[in-house]
């Protein structure tokens, strides 16, 4: 018998986390992989802390034994400065979502960013890139921006309902990919946009079950533009719905939400999860509770 | 598919924790149960947190989703203060060696007392109780006098080097205890007392592999004396060595360390684990590391 060093736990801070999928995810496969593996949300609002306290919650985490801990809204930006190292790409990002308490200290990554990247790469393989549009500026669009230029996107056009948050994003963008072209534009200007793009990346809460709908005009979708969604509560969004039928491939939001995970649980274990596995995990989960 | 609800997180706050056989025996029967059970040693020497904060990493561990933790020395007593609730139990002991968060606040158990009188009930059967002496009259023993009590003994002498100690424990126990008789006593007393005795307890940190020896001499046993150890590391204490070749029936250190965890297991999950499975897991567990 040899002493077991194969347990594993991990947290998920921020607030709203409780409906997270994302526990039951890693605890699943953590499960399948033969691994002791707790992974417990930690919610700052149903817990009374303010996020500004996170430097002081990653410390009790670390004292208290947890090897890991997923950072989510509000705490991505403000959790940077509480760490010993930051990962280049995280960095370049100005966001963290997930932190290793390793023995040389805390490091961040961000499994958003890559994450969406690998679930392109996985469901769109071979999709044109060279010139995309992306709709929604915020933290998620910023992560989803960030991918689909290491990916080789050349023209990025960044589209938000406040265009000082879209040319804000597009200048740091510019910064940080400079052989990329990015620009920002509004939502009046989609009609001239779509019909000369390959591709379009939805990241706004619009088409969730609480906000339903589709942000921008569904006609304007054509068969030659790839459609991504980064909504994954329904994962069948109107705005997927309206793209199938104009005969579009498509992305779901559920290979973000996924491949975010699958690369935190490698991060975190050091082992290559399932992927496979933890999406039939997280679908069908979202299938049970869309009932 | 349902959501999963029966994961488990458990930690072991004191000083010098570290080396615990009890987070893996924890977790190894969590696993035979099927259960995602994780358990983990929390170090405040390690940490450098005084024990008097243990108010504070009970509040941080429960925030953190902990489900119980363990408590040992030297925060056994003075961690009673900070709990909701304490079952009746372990306030008369006054020691709490097992918290358990729950929606209504946080309990206190003690398994050290009710987990000797587990192992000793399984592994002296029919022992007879009339008349008994107690070597060593801190912690330990006030868990194992307070057992021995609850199971019947009649005529309980406590000894130990410091004999206010012995005295001050003897009239708490009086008090808790009315229809017995509890004296205190010396070591030189011994040679009166064992002659006549049923069987004894020895509850001091003698025979430990850092602590060699017997408490007092072996040549006072005799093959109408049950002898009972708590030291568990070794589990063929000298003492316990001595007391075969006397003819004594004899209760080893094991049977307290793991049914203390088997009462503790089944209280922070509800479901009754396998004494056996875990006092197996525990003897291989010792036989290795003294290798």
């Amino acid at each position: 018998m040899t002493t077991r060093t194969s347990s594993h736990l991990v947290g998920l801070i921020g607030t709203g986390v409780g409906p997270s999928l994302t526990p039951a995810m890693h605890m699943a496969e953590g499960r399948a992989q033969g691994l002791d593996y707790v992974y417990r949300p930690i919610d700052l609002a149903a817990l009374d802390i303010a996020p500004d306290r996170i430097g002081e919650v990653l410390g009790w985490a670390r004292a208290l034994g947890f090897d890991a801990v997923n950072v989510t809204h509000p705490c991505k930006q403000i959790v940077l400065r509480h760490l010993d190292r930051i990962d280049p790409v995280a960095q370049q990002l100005g966001a963290v979502n997930t932190v290793l308490f390793t023995d040389d200290g805390t490091v961040g990554h961000n499994t958003d960013t890559t994450g969406f990247a690998h679930g392109f790469t996985e469901g769109l393989p071979d999709a044109d890139l060279d010139t995309v549009v992306l709709i929604g500026a915020g933290g998620a669009g910023t992560a989803v921006a960030d991918a689909l230029l290491r990916l080789g996107c050349r023209h990025l056009t960044v589209v938000d309902l406040d265009v000082d948050r879209a040319s804000s994003l597009a200048r740091e963008l510019t910064q940080r990919h400079p052989a990329a072209q990015v620009d920002a534009s509004s939502f009046d200007k989609l009609s001239v946009l779509l019909p000369d793009s390959d591709g379009v990346v939805h990241a706004t809460p619009t088409g969730m079950a609480e906000h339903p709908g589709v942000a921008f005009d569904p006609a304007l979708l054509h068969p030659d533009l790839w459609v991504a969604d980064i909504v994954y509560r329904p994962l069948d969004t109107e705005m997927l719905q309206a793209a199938h039928a104009a005969g579009c491939r498509t992305l779901d939001g559920g290979r973000m939400a996924v491949h975010q995970a699958v690369d935190a649980f490698a991060l975190i274990t050091g082992i290559s999860p399932d992927a496979d596995r933890m999406s039939r995990h997280f679908r069908q989960t979202v299938e049970n509770r869309a009932r």
